[in-house]
């Protein structure tokens, strides 16, 4: 039995690694979708989000498995727990990224991201996907290392969507009010996507030693 | 030592409890900030949002606490993984109330929604308050009446959405790109908390009855 449980939990670990990177790709994909209208790449994402949602639910139930059956204790419990709220950090980034991409299918063929933001865009999502992939690292490997990466990630995607409303509430705006609010809603799904990502290195983080990490970019629950 | 866990547990139900009437009112306040253009209330809702987030991790490491030293089984544990988890949701909807108000603030004293715009956002706010209070309600009595409600209102928050993006996005729209972003990003907002209403009641009925409620509205994780 304790074999099996071994194994189940290493399942279980195994399988949150696999998600964070479907979920790495389909904020990559969304990101395509979106800077080149590509209704290919947007459809990819939106119909690969169920399968995120099967992932979190069949992950999901067998956490509950794992600590019905069970009863773990200090660092299995604190694994399990912590695993049960990761999954569902990687299906809400699963539906962000879902989010960017219904807005470039809502576009296409047009663009739905002015030429004059592209630039800001191109660095908020690559800075977005970074992260997740940071995140999955850190969930692979179990180490700690990336934390200060993470946080001046964080910020610099903060002070893009800064300046994106500067940009978007300028009365040199002349893109109209569709891809105004366009550009508002994309800015705050990268950003939800990035603190997703800053929350699950948190949560290993505290996987790993049992403390959480210090720091207001770690705050977020 | 088994009375003390009884009591630790009952007390985190009952300051959950507590935190959801807490949270219910910061929806409330950030409304009034909201449609009357009151800063204080919109500071009141920003400042106590620290309050909510400390909540928040005191109620986290009393269940951690919990989890830990008594190695719950069957419905404890579900009690108390359900609660980690609401708390996080309460804490996220306490956040989202505070998003609300700070829109208030940066507009003050102008209205950050156009006259045309309110009743729609006053219906919005008032499902939305609705919900968080029969949240509240569910997991105060533990009982799973409100579901078909709670999904109704669920349904009329989406639509109102959708009403407002063809109001935004309409030649006829007269007041800029400034409350157009403004209406998109609040009508998020209250869209995300009703959001979080459905899934912690979806939780309790989890906690409750051992089971997920089906139907797409309580598929949200």
């Amino acid at each position: 039995m304790r074999a099996d449980y071994r194994e189940a939990l290493t399942g279980v670990s195994t399988d949150l690694v696999q998600m964070a990177d479907l979920v790495r790709e389909a904020v990559s994909v969304a990101t395509t979708a979106l800077l080149q209208a590509d209704l290919a790449a947007a459809e990819q994402v939106i119909s690969g989000d169920a399968h995120l949602d099967a992932l979190h639910d069949d992950l999901e139930s067998r956490c509950f498995v794992l600590l019905a059956r069970q009863a773990p204790v200090a660092g299995e419990l604190r694994t399990i727990v912590a695993a049960l709220r990761m999954v569902a950090d990687l299906a809400r980034m699963g539906d962000l990224a879902a989010h960017v991409a219904k807005i470039a299918r809502m576009r296409y063929p047009k663009h739905a991201v002015p030429d004059s933001m592209v630039p800001n865009f191109q660095r908020m999502s690559s800075l977005a996907e970074e992260m997740v992939a940071m995140a999955s690292k850190t969930l692979a490997e179990r180490n700690v290392l990336d934390a200060e990466k993470m946080a001046d990630n964080d910020e610099e995607v903060d002070n893009l969507r800064t300046m994106q409303f500067r940009k978007l509430l300028d009365d040199s705006w002349e893109h109209g009010v569709e891809a105004a609010v366009d550009c508002a809603l994309l800015g705050r799904y990268y950003e939800r996507i990035a603190d997703h990502a800053v929350i699950l290195s948190s949560r290993v983080i505290y996987v790993v030693t049992g403390l959480h990490p210090e720091g207001d970019n770690w705050s977020i629950a």
